[in-house]
């Protein structure tokens, strides 16, 4: 069935990472193969209430399962890796990643009970064949150890997918992203570019993980009678290295909390990614046998999470750990969109405990691990593809990188500004969208994938807002009267104690309405229903501008 | 009962606008006399579910009503007048403010349905006689016309409040802020100031709001052939002149929509605030009669907030403006903190319907209001006072204001870093923070105002997350047995009609937990519902690994 090179097609989906944060999840599809980029999660909006995560929608790969060939991983990130537990449980195929990466999903897996037995390490360097792809794995630097981008060689030419990246010309370990094997690529011509744009707004370089270091030691150096917290992304295996490297230093102990700190820091150690002298790393009980300000503290809660270690040593809700004048805490991170009022709170209180606080507002203890334009033109410069396809972003970033790529040269017309599901179609003829495929959000609630949709997240919005009344009634329907009730309960509404006579006067309401259905030989419940939702939302709109649920039950005997 | 001046103290209490954002209002006591310094309302934090808005707790203003000469008003701004209608609902007082501020006031106060007959105006330059205090009002810049500072002479010397204030050398109107007014006073002797903090954790100074006018000129300039829709604030009153301005410069007619706006264009046309050429402002629905590139739209929305014009735009809402590839839109506003993805969704939605947007992040089409550090720290030196009190920001922002009071000279001891309700007290002896009146939040939702407390906020936030499950049953407590039901019904929770073995489950769950009660004798309605709660929250649990509200109404015959 091999068909002549002119009519084969390569077909690319983004199942998520398209106009939206997170989820990042890319299909190659060619002849009878598929592989699939990176496989992530996303976080709810705020009016997903209740909901724990987000997932794409593989709908099409459960469709098309006989032809994937694997799933390629770049970097170890959970909106990039999150949602495997999910998709493994649905889709049994092989997944290649870097031994940091797969170190990280392997302790994913393990919580969720799912077998490990498809992880294949691979390195920086290394091709894998999978089907008509060879899938070939470059070094990238970013806010995570082990991070790759990906070439790609299909029958219609070489696609290279960014995954995140920054350029690090002075890297804490791993060295320089390989722009040279990028340069050599992309001279011998790239048909395709998916290139990241999370920083796509921001002019110039991203500064070196490197600066924070050299921000930690005058810190560190000028604060000699204070114990040091660090705050940050327990992912950061560089930057918890350079916090120890500097405690080491200045001859501190150092302390680590927050649970996903400690997995990531083990698995790290154990990987060989992270090094220091064996008697540097103390545990929180010992915390008390050494001077305060001969100890550092490395925590979770940068993003002012109220579980974290951090929020609880704030506010006084940790066991082991108090805060006050004799602290430094350094925030190493920045506030992502929607959470600088939890980091704010944070900041708030440990100040007011009279411990000092920096964050990068006024110091540069933080770094993006992304790259911005300058860097990502660097991209563009080097590989010169063909077509170009912005991934990893809002809409605002994606029709912000085609403005930045056609500066760069490239066409208005080989550019493709793509919405999730749609499939850009490749051949030796050209490039065009061409149809859709099953593509959207899943709910993760609990143990539940996909139950909740939009009828139960408006309920909980309506029930957030003004709460809910219930109006319970019996009623014998063969004799037209109330056997018991109404009673009236609300939960969200009111505090009941303080507005008896509101619920006393909604009670006269509802049973009225009842009634005077029941006088007029009206038993049928959706009738009888919604007299009493209506007369008592209108009562109490009347008298409360508020508009709770109202939520009537009739019984019959 | 005249006493010596040496025993007099003057008492300084916040019941608002500190360690917060928003509901600004200060107290000053002295001798029988209390004067109010704004009456502003906030905003509900993420975790006050279905409240609209939050005044300040007046109880310690009810409790001395007698002594209360009079309330004044810095600006127009809703976080310096916006309890207005709470407070004098409670507190018949006059009010006193410039010509601007009080033609917002009555626009509000007629809403409300308050007479506004205690208003009275007074102009920059005017001192007002109040008790044993003269206020007088001094001109400062803001994002409102018509703002001023207050220097307040008082029995134990003078204390100046800066309200919000910027330092605009070109203004577009008004004049500049008086500085040497303020230096006189602080050449007389100052004893305590009271300066706002907003920007205090910025750099410099913030641009001239004229800049803003000239990133208009050039966005015209270069867009003769779009229609211009440009979103702001409804109170800066100076913006949108500029934006009317440059659009008649370009030949273009405007029209305004959005109530606020045009209710504050209104006013501010009536009181002379804002002139332009007559035949320049259309009606939206005449916008039809003009090529779209001839002329401009003035909207509210520059938040995102969901039901604004802006909005409605966007998403199509709206019944007489539809944008698309013949708009630019300007976004002439940053995004408060929390609004960030509410503003980023419309642009993102703008974005993909070919609309063109600029806002803030890449043009300069918005300037603040408040003073940076520049600005903050000439304050001082013109005031030079004897005390300090850093006001308006949280407590993040305080802690910076204080240490660049202490980089100006001013001696740490000397400044009051304060919570809501302390007061401090001043006499020729010294200052000293000396006791707390009551003071905080109160909720206004719909027409209750401080009748939501914590345990129906706990019951919002509890419900919004995995909704609720009711549990109806009707029992003959005298025979011990099952009249009716049980009942399962649930909100918020999952979607029955997917779930049906789940809630059929439930029932019988729920059945059997009564009816092991009602054959053990036990028909005491707590226990009853204890025992229907715990097995019905713990198999759901089991189940879906949700808790939702378990809710079980049991009714007896």
């Amino acid at each position: 069935m091999k068909k002549k090179n002119n009519s084969i097609k390569l077909r690319v989906i983004s199942l998520g990472g398209l106009n939206e944060i997170g989820k990042n999840m890319t299909v190659l599809e060619c002849q009878n193969d598929i592989i699939i980029v990176d496989c992530g999660l996303g976080f709810p909006d705020d009016d997903m209430l209740g909901i724990d995560l987000v997932i794409p929608d593989i709908s099409y790969l459960e469709q098309n399962a006989e032809k994937i060939r694997g799933i390629f991983l770049t970097h170890g990130h959970e909106d990039h890796i999150g949602a495997l537990p999910y998709v493994l449980r649905n889709i049994d195929v092989p997944v290649y990643g870097t031994r940091l990466t797969l170190g990280i999903v392997r302790n994913k897996l393990d919580e969720h009970g799912i077998s490990a037995k498809g992880l294949n390490t691979v390195a920086a360097g290394d091709t894998i064949k999978a089907g008509c792809f060879n899938v070939e794995f470059i070094h990238v630097n970013h806010s995570i150890a082990d991070a790759c981008c990906l070439a790609i060689d299909t029958p219609v030419g070489m696609v290279v997918h960014s995954g995140d990246f920054k350029l690090d010309l002075t890297p804490v370990d791993g060295g320089m992203m390989d722009l040279t094997r990028l340069g050599e690529i992309g001279k011998q011509g790239v048909t395709l570019l998916m290139c990241e744009s999370t920083n796509v707004e921001e002019k110039g370089y991203t500064p070196s993980e490197r600066l924070v270091g050299r921000s930690f030691d005058s810190i560190f150096e000028r604060h000699p009678d204070k114990r040091i917290v660090v705050a940050t992304f327990s992912s950061n295996v560089h930057r918890v290295q350079q916090i120890i490297n500097t405690s080491a230093r200045y001859n501190r102990k150092v302390a680590i909390t927050g649970r996903s700190m400690l997995n990531i820091v083990k698995s790290a150690v154990e990987l060989g990614y992270m090094s220091f002298p064996k008697d540097v790393l103390i545990d929180v009980n010992e915390l008390s046998r050494y001077p305060k300000n001969q100890t550092t503290i490395i925590t979770t809660g940068s993003q002012g999470e109220p579980m974290s270690a951090l929020h609880r040593m704030a506010f006084g809700g940790h066991d082991k750990i108090f805060l006050g004048r004799e602290d430094l805490v350094v925030i190493s991170a920045h506030a992502i969109p929607g959470n600088e009022k939890l980091v704010g709170n944070i900041i708030n209180e440990l100040l007011r405990n009279g411990v000092s606080v920096f964050h990068d507002s006024e110091v540069e203890v933080h770094v993006s691990g992304h790259a911005r334009q300058e860097e990502i033109k660097l991209m563009h410069a080097l590989i010169k593809p063909k077509y170009f396809m912005p991934i990893h972003g809002e809409f605002k970033h994606l029709v912000r990188h085609r403005e930045l790529a056609v500066s760069m040269g490239e066409k208005e017309d080989s550019i493709f500004v793509m919405e999730i599901g749609q499939m850009l179609e490749i051949d030796n003829n050209g490039a065009k969208i061409n149809g859709v495929v099953p593509a959207g959000k899943v709910l993760v609630d609990g143990y539940g994938v996909g139950d909740i949709g939009n009828i139960v997240l408006r309920d909980r919005k309506l029930l957030s807002q003004d709460g809910i009344i219930i109006v319970v009634a019996t009623v014998d329907i063969n004799g037209f009267y109330l056997v018991s009730g109404p009673d009236v309960v609300s939960r969200g509404f009111v505090y009941v104690r303080e507005s008896e006579e509101l619920m006393d006067e909604a009670r006269q309401i509802c049973a009225s309405a009842i009634n005077s259905c029941l006088d007029n030989g009206i038993c049928d419940w959706t009738q009888l229903k919604n007299r009493v939702r209506d007369d008592l939302s209108k009562y109490l709109y009347a008298m409360t501008k508020r508009k709770p649920v109202v939520l009537p039950i009739i019984m019959n005997v």
